[in-house]
């Protein structure tokens, strides 16, 4: 595994878009002080894409179709993935593995869905995975929690991982747009994808979430165990009250320790109150907030995708790994001791936010504190406001940390009755 | 090095104070999940101290006041070093370290003053120094900056890392307090010291720019290379001037590339514009805010200080150095192939504010502006404030980016002239 004095480092790369394109540049323009920084130089030699397109100011011989042959060859010492996609990435990386070359990975999909699989290969080969990219972008976040926090017990991890949605979000906040007008200013400038799907429906963020709570909780957590909801449902009207209540809408990735020691590990549009630090992190910035035993809260602040911050952690990634090689060892493995479970959806504990039209009559409001009473909701605050004489009055309910499970129920009945006029709109809110 | 299968990796700690007895207590707490991180327990097999005085909760066998024989015991594989001072502290490290022992250190200014000789030696000895504690608390910044941003250039760091000076100078803003009076408070409350000397005059916050200049520029940069100013002066005129400019004021770490490739460090106090994200930082947090040329801006923010979440970074350090150990490696080693040099503090480039009594007379303003031109210093904005009638105005100048030296060479000629009465108060502003 150890490379021989004063041989380079040999990185391949597969993929080279925006984000490989950057590591590339960097290689090249950095290969001083990266040297220096390895012990040895990072020389880059070969990338894989699916056509053969030349890059401007990368040498065109660099460039092979053939990514199964690039892996392969012996020369070889690391894999830089930034392809993406599950298939056929995760045989080329486990064929890298198993030939014990180090992995670097920004493949949030391929770790949620089969991180296990790869660090049990790379914990046999005596190889490493690393993956800083693979969440927030130029954040550390990955080794915050898989080292410097590894001596303390988190409880919780939330976040503002997907940039396309809290960029949607801000419009929508700041101009008033609704939801379909921000979406569609935000693909314009290229903040969004023609196909937003994987980043409005937050599949995106529920891979970060999966990624984060395993490391914070030491255990495996799986894209299947995030409880996902994403931005598209959420209306100018969601906006208004978020802005009436003094929050602001977030998309969330909330990752916590139930009371029960369950994990409950969530993606939902959320009220953040703004006088907590994520309420102020906007556009396309992302923020990490960790809450632990000892350390108490951290939050961790930056860009949260870009060709040039995401390579800026792909290649911390690719010294660090780089480093042990020439040191012939290998950084931390996977921690996946702990098997906690997971929470029960319905079972994950919430402050949320319910907004409904109701019959403006003496009794109502007492009927329905009642239905919240009976399945131990408790009601942290009420805000009316009369119609002009329509007879039906809007009504914001705001309850202390209650089971979605519960909440659901009451608000089943309540659609159910006389009481209430049409659909009651259910929101999280953070805090407690 | 490589411990025996199954042993447990055994931990000796030098000092018992706030911070040691968090760490022995989560020793014992969290035993259960630390061996199963480590791969092997974690023993606490003895704790020097310098009165041989039982602890609550701790087992009174430990102790011994002995620590030079603590050191010395073949058993001990990591030692963590809370006793601060510079000796006999550097040469109790220093065995430890020749004897293929790995130190875990929260001793800044041991590390500002002696690191690179403690790096040398264990770079020699092939043992880990950690030292995550030992700048901002609880915060996760070592590691970024020694790990994750080492494929990156970074250009500057700057940081509130001192909570006794961040809470007097919120106390001066938040109730008008001077400067006497707050800091009475801050030690009554317990968040300055009977003698607070090291905090107010900015020699803790100095170690700590000393040591993230190093990290973040590949380089030594000792206590000597600090360009240092304390809170002392700081009156409640400066408080309202900042406010009247839209800036709080803070006691500023500030590290960074100057123009000419040499390295500016410095503490100073600062105006810092409402909008920068280090403005909203309160009380007794800590923040670090860096910029580096791929991933832009990040900003690290949690409690700076306090026995639990300092042993939260002691515990991380101490697992990842066990782990190390139990695998028989060591994590990276000091970076310091840079020599880029120490700026000239008179060269060191800022933004200014200068704040005059001035004759109210015509012609006033055009000489002070065509003395600070003569020196190439622009300026930004001006604000007047007349003088019910005493012949005399306020003047308050914010400048463009401008030398130090330049700055003051100007200030000194004002205030020899007629045009303006008593010494001129000049403050930096961050921003360019």
């Amino acid at each position: 595994m150890m490379t021989k004095p004063d041989a380079p480092v040999r990185v391949a790369m597969l993929g080279c878009g925006t984000v490989g394109s950057q590591v590339a540049r960097i290689l090249v323009e950095q290969a001083d002080d990266l040297r220096a920084r390895v012990g040895r130089p990072l020389e880059l030699v070969g990338i894989a894409t699916r056509t053969r397109r030349d890059r401007p100011g990368i040498d065109p011989a660099l460039f092979t179709t053939d990514a199964a042959a690039l892996v392969a060859r012996p020369d070889v010492d690391l894999v830089v993935e930034l392809m993406g996609g599950l298939h056929p990435t995760l045989e080329l990386l486990m064929d890298a593995v198993a030939a014990g070359k180090s992995v670097v990975t920004a493949n949030k999909a391929l770790l949620a869905q089969h991180g296990g699989q790869l660090f049990e290969a790379a914990e046999d080969a005596g190889v490493d995975i690393y993956y800083e990219a693979a969440v927030a972008g130029a954040i550390p976040i990955i080794r915050p929690l898989r080292e410097s926090l590894v001596g303390d017990a988190v409880t919780a991890v939330k976040g503002i991982v997907n940039g396309t949605t809290n960029y949607i979000l801000d419009q929508m906040h700041t101009t008033g747009a609704d939801y379909g007008d921000a979406l569609a200013e935000a693909q314009q400038l290229g903040f969004a994808e023609a196909d937003p799907t994987a980043d409005v429906e937050g599949h995106d963020a529920a891979a970060k979430a999966a990624i984060l709570a395993s490391l914070a909780f030491h255990t495996r957590v799986g894209l299947d165990d995030v409880d996902r909801e994403g931005i598209s449902s959420v209306t100018s009207d969601d906006i208004a009250a978020a802005e009436q209540l003094g929050c602001v809408m977030k998309l969330l990735a909330d990752c916590r320790v139930s009371p029960d020691g369950t994990i409950a590990v969530g993606v939902h549009p959320s009220l953040v109150p703004v006088s907590h630090p994520l309420a102020g992190v906007r556009g396309a910035f992302n923020a990490v907030f960790v809450e632990s035993i000892n350390a108490g809260q951290l939050m961790f602040m930056g860009p949260g995708a870009g060709g040039s911050p995401t390579a800026s952690a792909v290649l911390g990634d690719v010294v660090t790994a780089a480093r042990n090689r020439v040191r012939g060892v290998a950084g931390p493995g996977e921690s996946a001791y702990s098997t906690p479970g997971i929470t029960d959806p319905g079972a994950v504990l919430s402050r949320h936010h319910l907004a409904l039209v109701v019959r403006d009559e003496p009794g109502v409001l007492a009927r329905i504190a009642t239905a919240l009473a009976s399945r131990g909701v408790s009601i942290q605050a009420v805000h009316q406001e009369q119609f002009g004489g329509s007879g039906t009055a809007r009504l914001g309910i705001t309850t202390h940390l209650a089971a979605v499970a519960a909440i659901a129920t009451v608000v089943a009945g309540l659609e159910a009755s006389d009481d209430v006029a049409g659909p009651i709109r259910v929101l999280r809110m953070e805090g407690n």
